[in-house]
């Protein structure tokens, strides 16, 4: 599954095609698996294509009619970043909670749409924070309108994002929407520390992915239960399979930083390790080989942010001798099969089977 | 009442004496005050100070005791500002209307830090995107820790202070919570595009003033009164009285950019006019010579951020000239004004007598 593709740093932002439509990651993942003969993961992502695809225009028509109400470098900002698209993938996961109990409502496009949000909210911040130039294959909003818009700009998307929240009434939903936003920072504050340190370690990892990835898509699955009428313990359920789809999806991100392409994934190989940030094969490879560990701790302290050929080419080849890329995706595949686990007390069905694609299917994406 | 300071630019953060404590404010004014014999104010003031001293202080031992749970730079940034203390006017502003109803309780307390929170967590920002230095009269957090953990601790405030609202169940002030933090947002977004241009007028800054300063006084009162079981038109009474204070307090704020004293403000002259930030002074004394608009205009052009002594000297003179100063103070005046007229709904008493203070004091503040 892993291919270790040749080294390749994209610097030109232009050259990376733009925008996808809100279907595109599934029949993206639809063309994958077909390539690679796994009829019936594609046969069913192309039943979850058609299940989803009205809930999905709904959220994406939500989402253009967003009302900046005012037009500032600001509120372009904010839209720039939600227009550009992007996978949809809590929107998504909102969407098949809900349907897994009484169906999809209003007000549970309107906490997919909250979940998008937050998400975009975080990035904007993100991309600021790491200076970070290239998002969903076009530049970012920090670049288009400069940090300071892209600054309050987040902040703009977070208020909406609760804001309607709070209109669905769910007040236990906005309780813990707040309890996820604190998680999601707390995680971003541990990120910062960790930054350039080559001494972290996987449970560092983890601590920070927890909060950072999975919180959200935890959130995204039990607000879509809530909506759809669900009792408790099948929330939990979802909530379950949420925290662990957002692990393996953070894993899978991890593995396509040193192995995607970046006309798929949208940003430059080793974005992570140049923003300083270890990601899980690397750790991984660190805590098995001593000597890298030296290597990349040094890399960090003595290239200022660059990653230079000779440390790439250091760190492809650590990864390939520890083996860490298959054990990393080794590990999502684990945490796939336990969030399609934690499935079981839900009421057998289409959407059922759906959620269970997307946590088979997140293995595949190449983006 | 406006005394026209000779010119002096500070240079040096840590010339400048670091920290108030909560009641330093009271205590400043009730100083100024005396030394212009306004021997009523002063004794009023006095009264105001033990009036609120014991909710103060509960106060800022909450806000002492917000758990940042973790310690990374991102956590102390944002205690860093809420411990380097500030007027604390918002949480007294809560604490007064409270008291005009049934008094101070745990609820109140609540709100009054919330309304602190957020106040700090729209400074970090401020400060990120104005490359802020001084706050305070310390080093601003994005100095001490850097833009990415003061951008992040900014938002785990902003999220605190929303928690802490939504802990009291008055549901509708979280909504008005959300509705306002949007208005500061536009504000925000509006400011920045004003931003270093010369043709703004009188009428932008209201709108911008309004959304980034006046509402969450407005709010503050509002809750206050909510805490206290007031009535809503007693409550409406509170806001409107929010608002023209709020306003005020800006002009003053304005006033003092030109012609208060950094080792009172905590801040350097000019602070705005370097920012790109038109103030209301600047804005009349551009409306009544055109002459001086097209010099700002030029100014803020071709000085890139930097305040040129020459500048500088245009600028009082144009003040002075226009006596733009003089009529920004007698427009903070009609605005006291007003917000003590719309005390008039409220029970007689200690309560209304303070916050009566207050909007008179508001015009002597010198920091």
């Amino acid at each position: 599954m892993i291919e270790q593709s040749p080294l390749r740093i994209v610097s030109d932002a232009a050259a990376v095609p733009a925008r996808v439509d809100h279907t595109g990651t599934l029949a993206r993942l639809e063309g994958v698996t077909e390539s690679r003969g796994l009829d019936d993961l594609t046969s069913r992502l192309a039943v979850l294509r058609n299940f989803v695809a009205d809930d999905l225009a709904e959220v994406e028509a939500a989402l253009g009619a967003v009302d900046a109400s005012l037009d500032t470098p600001m509120h372009r900002a904010a839209m720039h970043l939600v227009d550009a698209g992007g996978k949809r993938l809590r929107p998504m996961c909102v969407a098949l909670a809900a349907r897994a109990g009484a169906g999809f409502d209003r007000n549970a496009r309107d906490l997919a749409v909250a979940a998008e949000l937050v998400h975009n909210a975080t990035l904007l911040h993100d991309d600021v924070v790491d200076l970070g130039d290239l998002r969903r294959g076009v530049p970012t909003a920090r670049v288009v309108y400069g940090n300071a818009a892209s600054v309050y700009a987040g902040d703009w998307l977070l208020v909406e994002a609760l804001r309607r929240i709070r209109v669905t009434g769910y007040v236990d939903l906005l309780d813990r929407a707040l309890g996820v936003l604190q998680e999601m920072l707390d995680a971003e504050g541990l990120q910062l520390a960790f930054r350039g340190r080559g001494d972290a370690t996987v449970d560092d990892w983890r601590r920070v992915v927890d909060g950072k990835t999975a919180s959200l898509f935890r959130w995204a699955l039990y607000a879509g239960g809530r909506a759809g009428g669900l009792d408790a313990d099948r929330c939990d359920a979802l909530e379950r399979y949420g925290h662990a789809l957002g692990v393996a999806f953070q894993l899978v991100d991890d593995v396509l930083d040193v192995s995607g392409d970046p006309g798929e994934t949208g940003k430059a190989l080793f974005t992570d390790l140049r923003e300083g940030k270890l990601t899980y094969p690397l750790l991984l490879a660190m805590a098995r080989d001593g000597g890298f560990a030296k290597l990349v701790a040094e890399a960090m302290r003595d290239e200022g942010g660059e990653v230079s050929a000779g440390t790439a080419q250091a760190v492809m080849a650590a990864l390939h001798q520890t083996r860490s890329l298959e054990d990393s995706m080794a590990f999502a595949r684990r945490l796939s099969e336990e969030a399609v686990a934690s499935l079981a007390t839900l009421p057998a069905g289409r959407a059922r089977e759906a959620l269970n694609s997307v946590a088979v299917a997140m293995l595949h994406r190449k983006k």
